[in-house]
């Protein structure tokens, strides 16, 4: 028996997420398809986390226990030869059989994308939201930098939340903004990243934090109101849940020895 | 009477092409089909040049000759409510009646995106070619260097082109390497985007070039063969001709005075 980890990269556009659902079509369904074609095993993989319909990951973690004999270096071609062009296995590892994908993750990253140009990207829009009126990034970064540390994070989680616990901690959380593709001379804004590492993710979280930031962005809400939103613990005191497209599981990382990024 | 001169981008996967063909489903036809559904005038539009099919646009021109009032800060949301969501119309200005968007064009830019990583890139595979074998980067950017200056490129060009000259100038070329998507410690050669500024492009000419520079890359062919090739006038002398999916009409230039980029 071997425990295999591996990374895999999804454009999640014509997937119901990450997790098996029971009408299929998950990224998880795929994978273990093709593993299935790979070695006959049929087998269940254990992912680093969920990601909603429609969200992408640069660098989701799942692993496996497989009787398979196949040397480590064949995985990922010969998983990429069963897998759809828009999933792609980067790298397979053999780990120690007590490693588990997501009880040991230590940090994960998302990456959410604004196009505050006047139109859509044309090469991105699958990976973006389209955001052509005015915002504020100044202000949406001041509130962000009031969501880093440890809170109970009940106001930015969806109300179908399962855990009992809402306590999580987010290291760090920054935004970047790419001229790249605004117009010489134009009112574009650039194409907003923000990135935010935490421990873990309540669901829906990172899209309601990114919906609360576009009001504070908008001037519906400020900056300094975030806090009083984090102490609510109530739902309805945070902004809608944006839409998930833009949103991206970006990397998992784990303790140094197994460290996947 | 008023000549409206208008930018567009456009994602050509699932086009047959800029112009307009028997089958329809050209950029031409939607740009053509959303004026008539905005003016309800049945018009022409010319483009600066063809693109192929699959090609793509981040910086395509076109005027028309319109009766229509609507003001000119209207007509790109306007125009954009009728396109499909991969043709976008990003400027629209109104120039003097004897511009023309073909036979004005001065300068016009090309990219081609090579992904020399291992894998695909997720988020790109639509606007690059892959090509995770050994490239050798530099003696491409040697062979490409030959190519700038005024010279016969008929070892360049379709064999079905009609063209009766086909004496070009290439004004500027050169590569980038972009390693923000290679994984660290592996062999991922980076994302190899290659710019081509000339004063006009015959048919299949840049990816005749990029087949012929990869052939470069591999070791099949050394960059000093390139003045060979030119000289010989001769198709078959060249390599073969690239994907097309990887090539993007990058931007045209005008004179000073109506320039568009």
């Amino acid at each position: 028996m071997r425990n295999l980890c591996m990374k895999v990269n999804y454009d999640g556009t014509e997937y119901d997420g990450f997790q098996t659902q029971p009408n299929g079509n998950t990224i998880q369904d795929y994978l273990e398809s093709a593993i299935c074609s790979l070695t006959g095993e049929r087998l269940k993989i254990t992912g680093s986390g969920r990601t909603d319909a429609g969200v992408h990951a640069y660098g989701q973690v799942f692993n496996f226990h497989t009787e398979s004999p196949i040397p480590i270096e064949r995985w990922c071609l010969a998983l990429n030869a069963w897998l759809p062009r828009d999933i792609i296995v980067t790298d397979a590892r053999e780990v120690p059989l007590t490693f588990h994908a997501r009880r040991m993750a230590k940090r994960k990253t998302y990456r959410y994308s604004i196009n505050a140009n006047r139109f859509p990207d044309i090469f991105h829009r699958r990976t973006q939201a389209h955001h052509p009126t005015k915002l504020d990034v100044q202000a949406m970064e001041q509130g962000l930098a009031h969501l880093i540390g440890t809170f109970d994070y009940t106001s930015f989680a969806s109300r179908r939340s399962q855990k009992t616990n809402h306590v999580r901690t987010i290291y760090e959380a920054y935004m970047t903004v790419d001229h790249s593709f605004s117009r010489p001379g134009s009112d574009d804004q650039g194409i907003i990243h923000t990135y935010i590492t935490g421990s873990g993710f309540l669901q829906h979280m990172v899209r309601i934090i990114m919906g609360t930031l576009l009001e504070v962005g908008e001037g519906k809400k400020s900056a300094d109101d975030i806090p009083f939103i984090l102490e609510a613990k109530n739902r309805s005191k945070a902004g809608p849940t944006a839409v998930g497209h833009a949103l991206t599981l970006w990397s998992v990382e784990y303790e140094e020895n197994i460290k996947k990024h």
